[in-house]
């Protein structure tokens, strides 16, 4: 008889007022997704000092890894990001909830995704992003324009570094109201807590689901796809072409 | 003992040139999810005539729906629009292919995407956008800058329409040379297709996965739901009220 | 004495309801623009058929250019495409209002900018774009989020063409009323409708004004810029490559 | 006989690195803006320490303002922000470079932008942006895609602070190399030095450039305004309400 371990679903807030819009379509997120049957926990990226990333990356790519062992990352033990990393790695689902600043996250949340890098980079150091497989959902609340933006921004990134996004996985309130008075705006963000964990749950059905989710291609196979992809690609050039007299 | 339904891909291509960089890269991920066990489509929207949206929708959410029955749609039987919502409808994973064209998907792309309005707004009529709980991807492919962009909006977009976006579900080349030289890109279009399919698979491998993915929450939960919501935000906002004496 | 040209301001409007909010926005744009001295003209893109882009560029950067004389576009004659692309010569502003779907322009302005790369490429060709000094401002109006991802999208692109943007040239407007209710909304359309005139004219104001804004650097420009670059970056990097020893 | 004041352009540099592409775009659109008869000035936000936004404004819209007087800003004295708004505002025009990390800005020019909201605030207490009028260029590098998706953000942003931006008033580079190596590159950010430069000029040509780039409406203004609107819209939709018959 197997063991059930709880989903655990992460809540990151990033706006200073611990009160605002952005915290309240979290807490209705985490609910759901405690109703769902996680286990979830709440932090604020203000109550942390998270540095700028040193971007060591561009130096070279094998630079930057995450410190599991000391003297990995220059700023290890300077600032508060190990815990927030480890708080991620120990997450089975992500949910971020940001303030929209001028049209995107908040310089914060932007702060952590650049230092998320060490981990998201690991993919190069030991075949797979340490994040590769989890799933994400977020939040933006705004007064004004610019939650779309910062939504659209977030899950690209999060995709990017192997996070699942699931169907109606983003949410967001724009008004100068109380989010809490939109039926629509609690609708979506109970639905992004519910959904990252329905996915989590999906996803621990198959063994298929524990392996990595990027694969690189080795050299032959990169070499006997491309050699048809050519031929395939230079046979509609040909046909087209025709049909384009005018081209050079 | 059951029949084992092939997972349906379709790629959806919308370049004029057949044979370019955005082409590769799509039948580089259509290879990959054939290999992964799909059976799989390929469309060319420049085959087909599809005219922009007529956004029925702004006079009233109502007015627009999926034509099923003749006269819902003003534009039933004046385009192609329908031959493409029938494919969309019947796959179970959605690859789309775009060239960049300033820093955007083309603008066939977008005129399908505003059309698909129809599909995912009768979430109002039937309680389920027809294309909730559908995987997709999305590749780009541009000679300069504009990618990202493209690709953010493009995944934000289809996430708010119902569909999963898997793990490292885009993939981009930007450059002047050929795709198929560059192992990062055709590694990354693999991926793409590999990962449509393993999602389905594994989405496919639970009972709750066919429920829908967006529920309109009722009345009294939204009611309780809200009232615990304020009770914890005003307490949260009290508390951090006394640190920020210098607020109005 | 000289004689006075007025300042011609160009409203595109790119929506099928031509009594919408973005419709009214660019109303209000447009008397404004009146009010500061310009002639105006409105054009409806939906009254128009302007076909998708067929990318020739991208066989080779020569291929585009605006159809002067016939045979140039493939397309020339054959839609409306040039009939907007004069009045866009003839402007010396350009107001640009969009409905707002899936968070982005409407498909008909997405065509009509693909299509603008006839005149941007030029650029290539006679070492200027048409479209070089002249001025723009951009308007959006949506129900929901989006506006602020269309505008920058827009906002970019224009520059990219080479149209200058005033201070406060964009204004947008979310929500299921009438935007003329919202008082800052319309300030804002009236603002981008003055102060594109205003630009207008204080460009006139100089000879520079009338020199092409894009040059393109001679080789020996080039040679002695990058030769100096690279030895203050070289500098720059044996000193500070010193205080992050971990590098590779 | 006037006394000629110099333009005064400032360069902000985001990067850690100050020696990469962001470093060398910068580097050469100074050296061009001198050309062009400037004085320019460098900064780089990682040798400052500037805080993240406590986002008092949302609270209410008057709390946030530029501290000239003590006490205004909960956050006056305790980073280096002053310090940089006072650059902000002794300047002409400002050049941003930006390295691209995650398809974005980095997360300290995130910051910095955050932090300008209580220049451009004081548009409330003061009736004009402190920023407004100003000429704003935009530089990235990125070894990935995101340039476009930084730039896009980034001018739409400082449109919306009340920044003029120039045609061509934007550059970037995507790639693993050097950009000196890519002379498109070097152009383009050669054109964004010379372009704020000019337009400075252009704008200084004219008393009307002086005055305030945006203006409130009074409410008679205002409603006049409306109420011609409300006629014509109205008029607008009963002409096209016809030829739409199958609208709710």
């Amino acid at each position: 008889m197997g063991i059930v371990v709880a989903v655990r679903v992460l809540g990151i807030h990033s706006s200073p007022r611990k009160y605002g819009n952005s915290f309240k379509m979290l807490w209705v997120a985490l609910r759901a997704a405690q109703r769902a049957g996680a286990e979830t926990e709440y932090i604020n990226l203000y109550d942390l000092s998270i540095g700028p990333c040193l971007a060591c990356y561009s130096d070279h790519f094998l630079n930057c890894r995450y410190p599991k062992e000391a003297g990995e990352c220059p700023l290890r033990g300077r600032d508060d990001y190990s815990l927030v990393a480890e708080k991620l790695l120990s997450s089975d689902a992500v949910i971020f909830s940001t303030p929209v600043y001028w049209f995107m996250v908040s310089g914060v949340l932007k702060n952590l995704f650049d230092r998320m890098t060490s981990l998201e980079n690991m993919v190069y150091h030991v075949g797979r992003s340490l994040l590769d497989g989890k799933v994400a959902g977020v939040l933006a609340a705004g007064e004004e324009a610019g939650a779309a933006t910062a939504l659209s921004w977030a899950v690209f990134t999060l995709v990017n570094m192997g996070f699942h996004v699931p169907a109606w996985g983003t949410a967001y309130y724009h008004g100068r109201g109380d989010v809490l008075d939109d039926k629509q705006a609690v609708s979506d963000a109970y639905n992004v807590g519910v959904n990252v964990v329905r996915l989590v749950k999906l996803l621990r059905g198959g063994e298929e689901a524990n392996k990595p989710w990027y694969r690189f291609l080795s050299d032959d196979e990169y070499r006997s796809l491309v050699e048809e992809a050519r031929k395939v690609a230079t046979e509609m050039e040909n046909r087209q072409r025709r049909e384009r007299p005018w081209l050079r």
